[in-house]
């Protein structure tokens, strides 16, 4: 793996890595988490729940939170942010969230759909929702023509890689509380935030006051499988029609169970995610030197953004796919896995580095 | 394993059955679905559909329907019923079924949520709908006051365990199309049906004039996962944007599709359900003379039902769990699976001779 | 007018009635309302209820239900309906009611389509609802897979000119609440019902226990308006951000007020619905004895319904209009209103008998 | 009324003006358009639309825009909005506005409850959207994360009291229908913009190309009702039936025909319109140099927007009432209607200038 990207001479662009940059979806089931559906592929189990293994995910779940909790596992992300939300919400509601919030662009309108109430997305440079923004939403509460803030939906780690700190986040809800608000945080990529932040979820989610939470796995080595965490319990009170009416009641839920299992069990989510993250902390530095390349913002998780060249997006892409996040800033973002290795790292900046210099793929 | 219940002495309440008689669902999945998990679990992938896997159960769709089909798979069947649903429909529009259908009484209200669509849901005592039904519902057509009938659904096998012949089926889908309806089928079940008529999938679903399926997976030896089946190609025009804004849009899709594939391989979905219904036969026939056990009607799929005397439910249930199908009837239904064996049959038939011989669970 | 109808000549058609027997809203407004709608015509006024007009309205309703009540005036009925059940309902509930309700057939599934709930619509010879049809309808509480019961809706007057009892909301009212369930009283036709029953307002809806009316105006004398009557007052907390989102807050609030406190006003709508009944009584004495027509059942409030042979529809309908209620059956319904004179039922009666005795209309 | 409001002596604050300036909602009924009410209650009529005063109101809207139309009344301007948006989307599609637009901020999430869709609102100064804006908002077609933008909304005048050219609308229609969207245009306050403008409503709206508008009359001296226009009259198809499923079909439907008819008959809907665009301009002048008045722009259509001292506003306010536009800034909106007088301008002012100089309300 060559250190000077910019010596390198035109006409040798290596084999693409062996793994993608394209998202952590594009990654596989870990292989403690394939072992668990193996094991939990014991004969005959009561669907919907009423079996071992989804009861003994529940209490994993209730070790790591330090607490009772409630939790709903659904098939997929949209879904858990669905049910997790519509137990929050009236339909003259509203959610107050970022412009880029993966609910507000990424869902397909999903929310407004089922839930039937308004996002409210407000601008945001580095995907993070600032206290004053909500302040600045409550002026039509009681007014009949205006739909009604009730939830603030913050994601962790946010859409563009950003980190909330524990104490961001502890500010965000009591400025909700205080507002009679509640605080829903989008957690598909958790893993990466708590990993990051060296803390316990309890510290982040539970001591800071955070109400409903959309656990992640399937980007963190699961197959399918997203779980809401109602750290207010009581909140949970409709989950259950919630869930079968969006569709999202897995009927075989001990596949979904057990997965959770697996990742909670001796902490493989964390190391996982940790193992993604510093992933992308080599790429960063990897790239960061390539004549070409910008990069947007030092990686916080497991994700780096970083403009290019216009003319470079697609033969790049064609080399080794991506998502172009910004098309009109010519910004992309390569995402880091599980099991994303150092010599993919190697490969893919290596790659980059040849294209722009003016290589051409094999 | 006696033949004769009605001589079992009381006090010998063998064990339960290894496998339950609760649902299809209550099993787990297949060997050869499991490998082909395993098999597809082989390093990175893109999302959302653009891998092999998806490509190649694409293909076997084709192959198993004889046409250019459009496939949507989902994460569950209620999923897949919206999915399919919507791609129909307005939401002034209505939906014809029976008053059993799944879509009517078993989704908490999902398709009216989702839809925004009313269900006509129609009288049935066998499930099944009947063309004169169609036709009585056609008369508000034009009329700003009433919802506009546009689907005709049906459930195949139906909820109640019975069967259309294809025949029935063609003329239900002739009626529809001469009316400008068109008609959707329920197929959680249809592997169950099209072993149970010994046709092919093409002749009871093609040839007949069905419009859009949803075919099952998971009742029949899958983990997770349903396909929409649009045999009308076109209808499937805007599903890709329905599917996600439903929530039912699998980002690992390959996990789907590889076990979808696995089914259609060499007709493993046949020979499963081909087994189930087998022993439903089974069991009608060993409980059929057990006094006390009234038999509804002669199984036609997987499942059987019959009637108990009330004071027996809640002591054979306990033994063995299963769902009371109508509570004021005292009816119960049993379903068999891909892997339900005789001796599960004959344990269960035993069982509950033995209970209602005045005997107790061990 | 004819007393004996079998002697009319043929080829003696007269002229049709002046005023039509198709619809109580077929009548224009009354002059009392129309002098309300003109002095309420005063300058500038806050819109949206903030005004004197709509003050008094709700006092003259407080007054007649001899409590406190809140009220929500709506553009229309089917508006009205709306606003009721959306402020008693979550998605994943459901409304009770009869198979002929307007909120089923008539309203081209606003209800489905606005509050997301299913209506689980119970057969009715009558058009009435009984007690034990709700204890049928309560085995799915508690159940996932299926939708709450959570509020029961009848009709007074129902779609089928039939009246309830008081004695009979009562015991709907102790069914709903012993179960847990509210009861919502389609009311577009309540004066007729308060009319014909001669008892109070409160003595039929408050002390039986009904927890919010549809109050109609409309169909008796006013230009538009309905009225949402909560009885239980805290019912109506959300009811203002309910009827925004659905599009019935009218901003001139107070033309719909007027029109309700002059119909309040000296038990106006008492004597209009009264006047109503009374002429529906003296049309189908009048049409009892015309050879062909078959009363339905005797009028109970200002409707008669009838079967009449089926080539004589098109013929009587083009001469005086009115609605086919049962295309199968050749059932008709007749509507008379608070301006209909008897001179109009003579002529109505007389027509048909002379169309049904061979005659042709002039 | 004084010309020089810094001389005028405190103490002496004059009765505050007849009529408000708070919302030209608060307007009474035009003497002709009561005429017209009268003139519409001649006895029985069809209900729902079948009646000559709703023929004659079809006739003079095709009068006025030239070409065939199709019309459809509703009751109020939420409605209409809902309506004709409806015609033109389905759920996974998206409205795009602006974040001042009414769709998006005073009706209550009405169209994201109704429609299911996602309203996309950007970002205006002065309330108008740009053609370049919509461009930004394309690059999402054709992927199913996201919803597809379908039609552009524009309120014309706008919320801001602002005005598009016809070369304006025409460029915006040119860029919709050049990317495969619709144009709508919400005119709830139409007539202002035409009577500004000095046009046709040909001119403005069939010329360039705007395919559905809100055409309001509410704001112009009626009592209620809107219109959808269909300028593309087969987008109407299914005009019908999603009126009535949103509640928003009147039954005595002649009442508001008659009233729009009033109001079209001799151009009185543009010389209503043009006077309280006069009298908002006199308001401008008057108010222009008194101190601490500052005037936001000047004005276009019937509205002044202006800044006022933040202790000013609460007694102001308390002696005659109007609505603060921006709370942070200050800014509050003053509306003039139809039967606004020069001397409610003069002592209106009058009052606002002696205020501010220090007096007290009388």
């Amino acid at each position: 793996m060559p250190d000077d990207f910019s010596e390198t001479a035109p006409g040798a662009v290596p084999s693409p890595p062996e793994r993608l940059f394209a998202s952590d979806n594009a990654s596989g089931v870990h292989p403690q988490v394939m072992e668990a559906l193996q094991s939990a592929n014991a004969g005959h189990a009561l669907a919907y729940g009423q079996d071992p293994w989804t009861r003994q995910a529940q209490e994993l779940f209730e070790d790591l939170f330090e607490q009772r909790v409630e939790i709903a596992f659904t098939f997929g992300g949209t879904g858990a942010n669905l049910v997790g939300l519509q137990c929050l919400l009236r339909p003259w509601q509203a959610v107050i969230c970022t412009e880029s919030a993966h609910i507000a662009v990424d869902e397909c309108g999903a929310a407004e759909r089922f839930l039937g109430c308004k996002l409210i997305d407000l601008p945001s440079e580095d995907g993070k929702l600032m206290p004053e923004q909500i302040h600045g939403q409550l002026h039509g509460l009681g007014d009949e023509h205006h739909v009604q803030p009730r939830v603030v939906s913050i994601t962790q780690s946010t859409e563009l890689g950003t980190l909330y700190s524990a104490e961001e986040i502890g500010e965000l809800a009591d400025t909700c509380h205080g507002a009679g608000l509640l605080l829903h945080l989008d957690g598909a990529r958790i893993a990466n935030a708590v990993a990051a932040a060296g803390c316990t979820a309890a510290t982040m989610l539970v001591e800071t006051g955070v109400d409903v939470v959309t656990f992640g796995g399937t980007k963190n080595g699961m197959m399918f499988g997203e779980s809401v965490v109602f750290l207010q319990p009581e909140l949970a009170e409709h989950a259950r029609f919630v869930r079968k009416q969006a569709a999202q009641l897995p009927s075989k839920m001990r596949y979904i169970a057990a997965q959770f299992s697996a990742l909670l069990d001796g902490n493989l989510w964390l190391r996982n995610a940790g193992h993604a993250n510093a992933m992308a902390e080599l790429l960063a530095q990897q790239v960061a030197d390539i004549p070409g390349v910008e990069l947007h913002r030092s990686p916080q998780v497991n994700s780096v953004f970083a403009t290019l060249p216009a003319w470079s997006l697609e033969p790049i892409i064609a080399w080794s796919p991506f998502y172009v996040w910004d098309q009109e800033q010519d910004l992309v973002r390569w995402v880091c896995s599980y099991d994303t290795t150092p010599k993919d790292v190697g490969a893919f900046s290596s790659g980059i580095a040849q294209i722009l210099a003016g290589g051409h793929p094999t």
